[in-house]
């Protein structure tokens, strides 16, 4: 099988231009390259970048390549594994990765981030400079690289320096920032994209992708064919244009039944409903076709200023959600009738408009389906399955999806990989029933917001709640859209912390924000548990300072002088989670450990399995206090009969690096946590 | 008059490469050129050096030209200034610079200074790049520029990285490593050092240069033509070869006549003696023949192998010095036969010999002058006027010439250009006389030990005692030879307060080492008053750490934090000096200032003018405490008839940037001094 990767590696040396003044972060550089190399004090690498890339693949990456396999599969399917339906995703490490923002480096040292710098190198990022960081994932015990979207995004009054990867234009065409400039012509964006998922696969790393089915870009390139699809505004009244607010009503409210008497009373939302208008084609099709000819941003512009419409934007589902609207994005119009439940609640004539039934289309379907529609959003994932062998994806606001659209979706995918996983953006704990009635294979829940929360008890709460989760929820301490655990309390601490406790949380799957295994403090996006604080967390001088990865040029902080941390410490941490797989991703082989004295900042995780041993983590989510527990192992010792008396240490944060050792412990185990400290004991 | 420097221009803007990525300190980009640049938080700026190196020439150097003057003549000739027969010295403002390390600058950023870097760019100095740094020199004050050696020296066994300046291989050719990379082969080295010259006279700085005739270098190229004007040994004894030590004597003696009888009873003299050899072309002239094509390095190696000769290092000309040999030069036999006032005290059989009196020829004459070999020595120096235009020289071991010839040279000199000036390398204060009565303008002086010994009562006896001396000397307190002050105690608050003060000392001429003004603390060389611990003050991770720029490849650190700190205080301080200059260069308008309650380590200079006016400097130079001083101004009232009772205050080192203004005083002035605060009162 040829490999896209092995081209790529050509192509590059034979691109190769000399006397480059190129830097990469020593981070990048794990391996020991025999490249011409020179490590700075600033703790970068100077290399010529041509030879850098090309060195990853052809020394790291090809000679871990089995002849007999297809990367360009699916994991599953290149390695004909026997289909678990998806549950895979219980055993693995996600981490989470915007490749625009990933492998972004001031290379030049211009103090700027350049599309084309100095030597006209890109410095924001691109798959091929992305396979430089896949050994610094690989030591961080990855096995699932969590895409964030890649699509083609609108630029159309963008948010930030590059805009919002979350307001699609195009489904199936790539984001070509993220094309490289060292492959040039020779090389399309789209195989670049197939290197790097061959490359994923070649380190048993699987691929999963952001899908963004109930939202579309108000510049998206649907609009020329089909403007029904959309709902439509007065484009002079679009500065009008609010999230309407029912009056007599609390705030953030889901839109149960029982409340939408009250919103379709609301003056402001018949307000709200009188401002949308036909579609621009069914208005006049002659003026239509006249400017149908135009390209994209001129063909939106052209409907603006030739028949006074624009497409509305999209709102929370949420009655009173204090959010504005979401300027850059629109829904899409599920069914080409109004929502059943409600529609003899609106007494006026009305053209198709948005409201919180309507966004929310699972509650509240209408008759029509929109099927034509429904089928090309669920043609998308089977485009990455065949294009590019991804092997899972998430699918944003899938919670307002209807039913039907959502199993159509999922059934296409499975047709094609049917161990493809489904990972719902579903945030409330409480409804992981319905997330697994609906097919999906895990949800992310609320760890990011709940564990960070030490003090107030939701550390303890959250890993307690665990073990009765329908489906596996994210064992996370931030997202994109959050505040990053570095900048709460406990800092950096915290985070190590956590994110070494993480690997063995119960019915969860470890998931690493990107930067937070370095410490970065500057939220990707305040969009959930962030404030506008955030946004000054950096040192003024900065390049970074107020930037969101979301929005704006931005690179991490790889050059920290702690970014090596969480790295050092977890390659004992993965061989122990490793060796304990089975047992941590099966409930069953689960003992919640009790201490003789509560504390609501500690917490005990027991293991056993079939050979009688037991593995016992336990944490002090304190940051500044130590403690002593005494913890009761009688229920491990019951069910393996285990009464050895001798304890091995396999980890402990302050006992680094760690040197193993026995210990004596009686029938329990009395130890001191420091604050902030993670140890495994073994027995 | 075409202008070599408009021709550089030109080269520099025909050549220009783009996309080069190449930063300067900022404190080269003074100016507000024109040019795209981009300053960085790590004070520097980013540019294109063709577009920088040119736009200094452009901006900053041609419109400050005038037509009607030749800037390749020396300053005196070019502007028709009747001549002072070199007395203009004395109102002079020096810095010593070496082009090689002066603008030096890892522009690359690679963490390493290259002859070559990645863009091909030459890292070390040039004269080109050079130009650079005039206009902050100009903001010094400096309208001197003492240029350190320059010419070819010799790299066979070098010292350091790069070899030492002071063994020079030829007189009239330059040092290699000075030529740019930027004007290729459109410019040669000569032209280069012209256009220097000419920027500096276009700046109304004189140019002096650093000659160096009574050693050579042990490579030298006249040795192929003239092997009898060097003294010769055994290569196979070359290792036994030491200076020797005279028994029953003291240590570091000057070689009066009185020692030389010891001096020749000696064992050690005698064994020294015996090893000197003939030369090698009166040993075997056919052999001589058969090697004399061999270039010069090869040369040097074929005698070695094929006589078994090398030239003698020489040494200091002390007996007993602890100075080991200096093994990359050697003497020149200024005479043919050896010393009158010594033959006798020499009973044997004996070839051409280095010893203390032999070194020290004017005091120790032959009765042949290796006439041809004055000859050549005295052409040096106007080889550089004819050439360059040059304005004066130091002559390096000036005090070991013969009469004879230091009068030649300084004839042939002022035969060119009678307003040519003498600097003595003469640091013995008490031999002011001598040097006067040997026709120097100037003289080097001890300010460099004795000022920066504030406590020792040193700096206070040094400019006490410079009232008396029958020519300037240096108000220094560092030499390229010698510690650095700001590593002295006082650090950088002794190195300010001395920079300023010495612009006011009476009979002295305000004297800058290249690195002094930025707080440079690692020395150019160990030579004197310098000790081993000197080499280890920077950061041990800095790349300079260790190295001396008389020897290695040597950037200062332009862009320390209080890099600009001394320019900026003397921006005031230099209009005042040029104000009172006439008082403060005429040694009749000078008043020494008494206290009421005498100080050591306080100095009070005055001035008085024709106009009636007085200047009072007040200093202290204790680095840690303050002072309070009750100063008489009697003889200055008198010699004015100036009986105001207000003063105003033109500078303090701590009230800056300083508000001018004006204060009481009585019949004396009561001031308080903070440590290391020079105060400047004009009444």
């Amino acid at each position: 099988m040829e490999l896209n990767l092995k081209k790529l590696s050509e192509i590059l040396k034979k691109n190769k231009i000399n006397n480059i003044n190129y830097t990469v972060p020593d981070l990048w550089f794990l391996e020991n390259y025999k490249i011409d190399h020179k490590f700075l004090p600033t703790r970068e690498v100077m290399v010529n970048p041509y030879d850098f890339y090309s060195a990853v693949i052809d020394e790291y990456l090809l000679p871990r390549a089995k002849d007999d396999i297809d990367y360009s599969l699916s994991y599953s399917k290149g390695h004909n594994i026997k289909s678990t339906n998806g549950e895979w995703i219980k055993r693995q490490v996600l981490y989470s990765m915007m490749i625009r923002t990933e492998s972004s480096y001031d290379s030049d040292r211009s103090y700027s981030l350049d599309i084309s710098n100095i030597d006209g190198l890109k410095e924001t990022g691109t798959f091929v400079k992305t396979l430089a960081l896949l050994p610094f994932l690989k030591r961080l015990g990855v096995t699932v690289v969590y895409l964030l979207p890649l699509s083609k995004y609108s630029l159309k009054d963008k948010k930030g320096e590059l805009g919002s990867p979350y307001g699609v234009e195009s489904f199936t065409k790539l984001d070509p920032l993220l094309k490289d400039t060292m492959t040039g012509t020779h090389m399309t964006l789209e195989e670049e994209f197939k290197c790097f998922v061959e490359a994923c696969h070649i380190l048993s790393m699987r691929v999963t992708i952001d899908i963004i089915p109930r939202t579309n870009s108000v510049c998206s390139e649907l609009v020329r064919k089909h403007p029904d699809w959309f709902y439509w505004i007065k484009a002079s009244e679009y500065k009008k244009y609010k999230v309407p607010k029912v009056e007599g009503l609390g705030s953030c409210l889901y839109p149960s039944y029982d409340l939408m008497d009250k919103v379709y009373e609301s003056a402001d939302v018949i307000r709200h409903i009188k401002m949308f208008k036909t579609n621009p084609k069914d208005m006049d099709i002659e003026k239509w076709n006249k400017i149908k000819g135009k390209t994209n941003e001129e063909f939106i512009e052209a409907i603006e200023k030739e028949f006074d419409l624009k497409i509305a934007p999209a709102f929370s589902d949420n009655i009173n959600d204090p959010q504005p609207a979401w300027t850059d994005v629109t829904f899409f119009r599920l069914y080409l009738d109004d929502p059943v439940k409600t529609r003899d609640l609106l007494k006026i004539k009305h053209n198709p408009y948005i409201l919180f039934d309507v966004a929310k289309s699972n509650l509240y379907p209408g008759e029509k389906p929109n099927k034509k529609l429904w089928d090309l959003i669920a043609s998308i994932i089977p485009y990455y399955q065949t294009n590019f062998g991804i092997d899972g994806a998430r699918i944003d606001m899938g919670h307002a999806l209807p039913d039907d659209l959502l199993k159509l979706i999922m059934n296409n995918a499975k047709s094609i990989d049917d161990d493809f996983a489904f990972i719902a953006e579903e945030l409330n704990m409480a409804n992981d029933k319905m997330v697994k009635e609906n097919g999906y294979n895990a949800m992310i829940g609320n760890g990011f917001w709940a564990l960070p929360r030490v003090r107030e008890g939701e550390f303890k709460r959250f890993i307690d709640n665990l073990k009765n989760k329908m489906v596996p929820c994210f064992a996370s301490v931030e997202t994109h859209d959050s505040r990053r655990c570095t900048n709460r309390y406990g800092g950096r601490k915290l985070t190590r912390f956590m994110t070494i406790l993480n690997y063995f949380l119960p019915n969860a799957i470890p998931f690493i924000n990107s930067g937070q295994e370095i410490y970065e403090i500057e939220p990707m996006n305040l969009g959930c548990d962030a404030s506008l604080s955030d946004l000054t967390v950096l040192d003024k001088d900065d390049i970074f300072y107020g930037k969101l990865a979301l929005f704006d040029k931005y690179a991490f902080h790889y050059r920290g002088e702690h970014s090596k941390e969480i790295m050092n410490h977890l390659v004992d941490v993965i061989k122990t989670r490793n060796r304990w797989l089975n047992s941590i991703c099966d409930i069953n082989y689960y003992v919640p450990i009790n201490f003789y004295r509560e504390n609501s900042m500690v917490v005990g995780i027991g293991y056993y399995n079939d050979k009688g041993k037991m593995l016992i983590i336990l944490a002090n989510s304190d940051m500044d206090n130590m403690v002593e527990v005494q913890a009761s192992i009688n229920i491990l010792r019951e069910k393996t009969g285990n009464d050895n008396m001798y304890g091995r240490l396999l980890y402990s944060t302050y006992e680094f690096p760690r040197n193993f050792y026995d210990f004596n412990i009686n029938q329990d185990i009395s130890v001191c946590l420091n604050s902030g400290e993670v140890k495994i004991i073994e027995i």
